[in-house]
Parts: structure tokens; C-alpha cells; sequence
């Protein structure tokens, strides 16, 4: 697959100084790009690298015009800019319309012509699989679940009974939607299942990462809104609700019946207890705790850094004697006759 | 499937106070719930909620039978009460007895007549699969495993080679039960594999939630006991036992030889460290880092709450230099011939 | 498979003392071995089960010689001549070479004569499996995936298009290696998909644990080389490169573009942020947070242990309000006219 970097700079909308007719079959960095490779250029930091391209061509900022000795596409937003070209270079393999003869599917599913359904992957009873969807090998499609079109399951997903997802939806190698949330009522000492009869919807254009995994709701439903991405290995529990175009990063955690806004970036390694509500465009870094809820947009931390195991034992032992330290400092301050605002 | 409302509270040993005759067929929230739906009612807060319920019944506390403007079941444990009738109303789907005929059955496997094995799963040499186990599509049943009695497993679960698991114990999808144990010996700067000989042997009535890992012993077994309820993603590394009814949320995870007690609650993000001993009816709360070993039954923590970023950084940076301020402070104290108790 | 106790000596290239006709058929503990069993000893600790135990034989370090009551192997490191004797007894079950008729092989996969391919395992186009791999059941291998001698792939694993994997390499179930690195571009409240055209390279002898993902290149490769040990359920994102004899315990997580060195051990819980370099030989504690690059060997940490909740309810208090203290502190040092060196 490759286009003229006109038809790219149309394509992109955007203005294109230097050879039109160039042919770009695909994307490289800037260090390695070479004969019909184009890259791009974000940072400031590699300047020396953009000075120096063997790329056919550079997406770049218009600030940065001047110095590209190559053909330029000159957009605002180099990064999306970037992000499309490589979409239309490198779009995933085109699948097979069809269901290959290994793959289980229920009589009454429904599956739609332009589907492609992989090798051993199972569709089960009253399953709608929409046009252009494609399937992979060894995924499971729970009875009545309905997959949107153009979405893309990859192998050894779970997609549970019932679960609804979107248009455009990528799932990625071992994700599990709607999965039994957790629900136990206590008992005198036991445990008693709380049977989880809600759903999962998820919205178009959702990403999920691998072995990521998103709880079916309690009674009512779980839902991930439109353009929600979501990495790896993150744990969603039920009745959760994730706000459009909002994005978490791998290994973060949401307990059960928390809302979290739209267009929030959590980093990776964050834990939010349940019941709480995440306002818009609220920003947490990486591995802080979350105990409450969260009103106003901002960013919000809790993390702490690391330093040798030297320093920071002699810092934990401080931290651990802390409140000892402030009685005595209160005392001083009394003797002293500083009085407390 | 529907009960009437004498059915249900004659099944709870529950008094009943309204229509007896009133069919329920599914619970609802109070909110939500309309004719032939049962809803109940445990937090005072909520209680609006209750005065405008539309439920045909509520289950309540004797102390809110008065404020139930519907039918009522009367209980001491209104959630555990709605646990169970949610679990009659809406048992997991009933699966046909037998094998789907994708599924590939080892010749020396022994399936028993109620069993239910999905598409596409496998069930490999000498594995034994007890009486109404439902094993879903794609699952890998290994080498001489054995299910219990009205065991469910579900997609894409795996049960390694010798693992032994419980009557009616729940496995949610992309679990993985009895992977090695990371044994790895240290020679010179190279690491050798330690083969992992134990085995996993899972209690009845245990329930692991999806793409949760319990690994098998370095020479004995890795055991969870009777009652045992896991959230998803959570992490058991080899040679730890869980006592009877300890219930764990999810992404915790808890390194080798630590023995939990019975009946503990230990939260979300919780890392409980390697070789240690917790006691019965411990509590630990979200984002906790366990290093020693708990003898005393109670609630433990180290988790940190969230400040605004700006907040936070200035917290941060003190926390930083608490070494430094603490000698400067002991140096006040001799200053003012404060002496320490 | 037994041996006499003087092959498995010869072996170890290690002293034997006792009757090297003795038949040795399985390790145990040194508590519970009997008759034919070899145990290790290397922790003075538990000295007096070495003192009683059944052992036909116990592998020792030459300081305990003395105190072995039965036959030994004497040894500089017990442990890792322990962990080549349970290799020797305990190598994983023989499979059976050829490909299971449920195996889903693509027409132009190239299966070695000795590899064994598992019951619904699913190999995709240009696949190529090397000598003596073993593939689980319901395992897929992606297109032009090339997996090395000797190499066991387990049950349900996802190796995604075009990675190479070395030879005797481990991957436990559930692992995926290869699904997309988390790539978004931001434009205007949107997200846009950065397809990831990198690739995933896993060197030899690399063991990775269950439910642990790999991310594949954002352009360029995700490297793990030789050596390299994954416990589960670990997020390892795109462009990471871990090097050679590191070892990284169960669910820590990696970001993007961050490079480790060799010989590295990191513990359990731990989280690393993206584009940092972390030098040889560095240790990371667990639940530490890395967030800025490692120039120096040695022993890194963060995370704090816990107390009653009780007692950390009074820290965490203290700790909240660190920032005023300490402006109180310098308030009385000013008083007190200490100055600040």
C-alpha cells in the first residue's frame, strides 16, 4: 500500500512543501526512515535527528519548516497528524469475509457477510456480529452479545452474554468483557454470591487493552462512553462508568459504581475506590490512590518517588515516627508561647 | 422462571407482609424496579428511594418494615436475603448435558453424564469432570485435573496439569489456575528454573475472578480453602494458603509461602510480601504494602490519599527532606534542653 | 525417570557422599521426604529438619556436611543444584511430536517435525515453529510469528503477528506477547489510534508468567533479551527493552520507551515510568515507583509498610499537614536565630 504525499497532505488537509509526487509506502523514525518512508517531528529535544533525516518526508510543525531538509507535510498537530498517515499506511491485515471452517458458530447467531470470523473462535447463541467485524482465533463471543460494525476482536478475548459493544471497537488479546462483577453479601462468616444480572456497553470507538478486563454490572449496566481507551491489564469493575474520551494507562484499577468524567487521563498503576464520582477533564498521575471523590478539574497525586533503599529507610523510619514528632513539636511551640493560627 | 412471593420468603425463612400470591419474576433497583420485580433496601440514606419504590415487593430490616410502601420480606440481612432470591430468580443459564461435539476430550478423560463442555474447550488426558459442571468454550481442562461437582468454568479459562478444585467453585474467564510458580535459583549471574512439582488444590464453593492467577506449588501445593472469594486480576504466587471465607478485591497479590487466615477482607492494590503469616480476621484496606507478618486480628493500612498535583508535590518534597528536618528539630530540643522521654 | 545418586552427582559436577547407588526418583522437602527422595538444604534456620530428615539424600553446602544425616551432594550453591536435579527428575511431560487433527494449521505455516501442536491450538499464516516447540491447546500463533527450538508455548497464550521468540523460551498461560502498545495521538478532545508497526523480540532462555503482556513496538521493537525472567501478570509497554538476566516480579509494570539493564532484580507491585534508562545491576523493592532514570547499581525504593489503621490514620494525618510544619519549624529556628546551613 503506498500514496503520494499529496494524497496524504489532502488526506490530512494540510500544506505540503517539496515533491508531491514522492511515493511513501511507510512510517519510520526519524534516525531510520529512508526511500519512501515518511516520520515526524514533536519534540524539540531531536532537533539534531530532524537536521539529519533520510526520510522522503517529515511531518512537522510549522515552526519547524525551516528546518526540515526533506519534503514536509506542515501541520499544527504533527503527533494526529502522524497517527493518520500511519492508519492509511498501515492499516491492520485485511481479514477474510467469512468464518473459517474451524470456527463455532451457533445456528441462530447472526453474522454479517463482510464478518470475518477466525480459526476455533466460538459465536454463541443469538450473537449479532456486525458488517466488517472481525474475529479472532480462539475468541469467544457470549450468547446474545452484539458487536458493532468494523470492531475487532483480537484472539482469546471473552466477550460475555449480553455485553454490548459499539462501532470501531478494538479489543486486544485476552481482554474479558463482562465478566461476573464482585458481589458477595456477608452471611454469619459467609460469603453469598449477589448473581450479577446487568450488562456491559461499550461505546463506539473504545480501545481495550490486553487482559484488560471490564465486570458486567450488579443490576444495572457498566458503560464505557464513545473514544474511551483503555491500556493493558486494567481492572473496571461494575457498575463503573467511563466518560467519552477519556484515557487510563496500564495496570490502573476502578472498584464498583465509581463515575470518572470525560476526557480525564489517569496514568498507569492508579487505584479509584467505588462509589465515588471523577469530575471532567481530571488528570491523575501515576500509582496515586483515589478515596474520594474528585469536583474539580485539575490534576491530583499521591505517589512517592524512589530514592536508594538507604536514604529511604532512614526517611520510612521518620515518616513512621511522624506523629510522635509533631507531639513534641507542639510542646516547643507551647513553651516557646507561639500561638497556633 | 418466576416465584411467588410466599415462595421466596418461605425459602428464606423470612416473614412476609402484604400478597403472597404476587409473582416476582426478577429483581430491580429500588429506582427502577416495576410490576413482578423485587427490590431491597439496606442504607438509610437511600431512603426517598424507598418511599417512592414502584418493586412489587422490597425486601427491608425489620427497623424500615414500616416505611416498605409495598410488599415486604421481612429479614435481619435484607442484602444477603436479596443474594439469595436474586440467585433463584436468576440462576446462570442451564447448559446441555454433554459435549459439543468441537470439543476435544481426551480418550482417559472421565466426563460425568451432567456435565456441559463448551466449543471448542479441551479436556486433556486423565482430567475428571464432575457431576452438572459446565465448562465453558474454549477452556483448557490439563493432565489429570479433576472438577468438582457443579464447578463453572468459563471461556478461556485454563486449569493446569494436577490441579484439584472444589464442588461448585466459580472460575471466571482468562483465569489461569496453576501456572508455575516463579522459582528461578541464582548461579553466577544466570538463572535457573526451579521446576514447580506442587500442585493447586482450590476448596469448595471458591469463586476467582477473570485473568486472576493462583500458581502452583515449588514441591507442595498452593491451597485455598472452602469459601474463598477472589476478584479479578489478582495474583496468588506459589506455596500460599488462604484460609476458609478470606475474601481478596481486585489487583492484589501476594508473593510466595505467605499464609492468610480465614475470614480476612484484605481490598484492592494490596501487596501482601513473600514467606509471611496473617491471622484470622485481619482487614487490610486499599493500596497497602504488607512486609511482616500480622498476628493480631484488625484493620492494617499504608495507603495514601490524593492531593491536588500542586499539593502533593509540595508534600512530596518535605516527605523528601523529613531526615533532615527531624535532626535539625532534635537540635532545637537540646537547644532547649528539652530531653527526650 | 530416577537416577543413581552418583549420575545426578556427576552432573552437578559435585562431591558425593554416601551410597551413589541409590536410586533417587523425586525431590521433596527435607520434612516430608522419604525413600528415594532428594531434598536441599541452604537455610541454617531450619536446621533441625535437616538434622531428621528421610531424605535418601540431601544436596549441601560444604558447611553443613558434617550435620547431614544421610547421603548428600555437597555443593557451593544447593539451591541452584537443587533446580538442575528437579529438572533432571521433574522435566515437563513429554508431547507428543505432530500436530493435534484439531490444531488449526495455515497451509503456509512451517511446523517442525518435532514440534507438537495442542488440541485446537490455532498456527496462522507464515508462522514458523522451530524443533521440539511445544504449543498448548488453544494457544494462537500470529502470522509470520517465528517461534524458536525448544521453546513451550502453554494453553490459551496469544503470540501476536511477526514476534520472534528465541529458543527454550517459556510462556505460560494467558500471556500475550505483541498486542498493540498504547499509542494515542491527541487532537482536539479526540484520541486517534497510533498503529503500532513495531514488533516484539524475545531472546533466548526468557521465561514469561502467566497473564503477562508484552506490548509491541510503536515503530521500532520491544526487546527482552536473554535470559530475561517475567513473573505474571506484568505490563511490559512498546519499546521497552529489558536486558539480559533481569528478573521482575508478579505485576509490576513497565512504561513505554523505558530501557533496563541487565542483570537487574525488581520486585513484585512495582511501577516504572516511561522513556527513563535503568543501569546494570540495579534491585528495585516492591511497590516502589521509578520516575526518574537509574545511573548507579544498587537498591532502590518507595513503599511504605504498613500499621494499624488506626496508628496510620494519625500518620497519614500528620503527613498531610507536613508542608505547615515545616513552615512552623522555620518560623521557630528563625526565633531561635538558627541558621539554615
Amino acid at each position: 500500500m503506498s500514496w503520494t504525499l499529496a494524497q496524504l497532505a489532502e488526506r490530512l488537509n494540510a500544506q505540503l512543501k517539496g515533491d508531491g509526487e514522492c511515493e511513501i509506502h511507510s512510517v519510520a523514525t526519524l534516525q531510520n526512515a529512508g526511500q519512501g518512508q515518511i516520520s515526524f517531528f514533536t519534540n524539540g529535544k531531536y532537533k539534531s535527528q530532524l537536521l539529519t533525516t533520510r526520510a522522503s518526508a517529515v511531518i512537522v510543525h510549522p515552526d519547524f519548516e525551516s528546518d526540515c531538509p526533506v519534503n514536509a507535510i506542515i501541520v499544527a498537530n504533527p503527533h494526529a497528524a502522524y497517527a493518520r498517515v500511519a492508519q492509511m499506511l498501515h492499516p491492520y491485515p485485511r481479514a477474510d469475509h467469512g468464518a473459517h471452517p474451524s470456527a463455532q458458530i451457533a445456528p441462530d447467531a447472526t453474522v454479517a457477510k463482510t464478518a470475518s470470523i477466525g480459526a476455533n473462535a466460538v459465536i454463541d447463541s443469538g450473537a449479532q456480529i456486525g458488517e466488517g467485524v472481525v474475529i479472532g482465533a480462539n475468541a469467544y463471543i457470549g450468547k446474545n452479545a452484539r458487536i458493532g460494525t468494523d470492531s475487532r476482536i483480537f484472539a482469546n478475548v471473552t466477550v460475555c452474554d449480553d455485553v454490548v459493544i459499539g462501532e470501531r471497537v478494538i479489543l486486544h488479546p485476552g481482554a474479558v468483557i463482562g465478566a461476573d462483577g464482585f458481589g458477595q453479601a456477608y452471611d454469619k462468616g459467609l460469603w453469598v454470591k449477589v448473581p450479577q444480572i446487568g450488562g456491559v456497553r461499550l461505546g463506539n470507538d473504545v480501545e481495550i487493552g490486553a487482559n484488560t478486563t471490564v465486570d458486567r454490572g450488579a443490576i444495572e449496566d457498566t458503560v464505557i462512553e464513545d473514544g474511551v481507551k483503555l491500556d493493558n491489564q486494567i481492572q473496571i469493575a461494575h457498575n463503573v462508568r467511563i466518560g467519552a474520551h477519556t484515557v487510563m494507562a496500564a495496570t490502573s484499577a476502578v472498584a464498583g459504581s465509581t463515575t470518572i468524567g470525560s476526557h480525564c487521563m489517569i496514568a498507569g498503576a492508579v487505584a479509584i475506590a467505588g462509589h465515588l464520582t471523577i469530575a471532567d477533564n481530571v488528570t491523575i498521575t501515576g500509582m496515586t490512590m483515589i478515596t474520594k471523590s474528585i469536583t474539580e478539574a485539575g490534576s491530583y497525586s499521591s505517589g512517592i518517588s524512589a530514592e536508594t533503599t538507604a536514604v529511604w529507610h532512614r526517611l520510612h523510619a521518620r515518616l513512621k515516627k511522624l506523629d510522635d514528632m509533631a507531639k513534641r513539636f507542639q510542646h516547643i511551640e507551647k513553651k516557646l508561647k507561639i500561638t497556633e493560627e
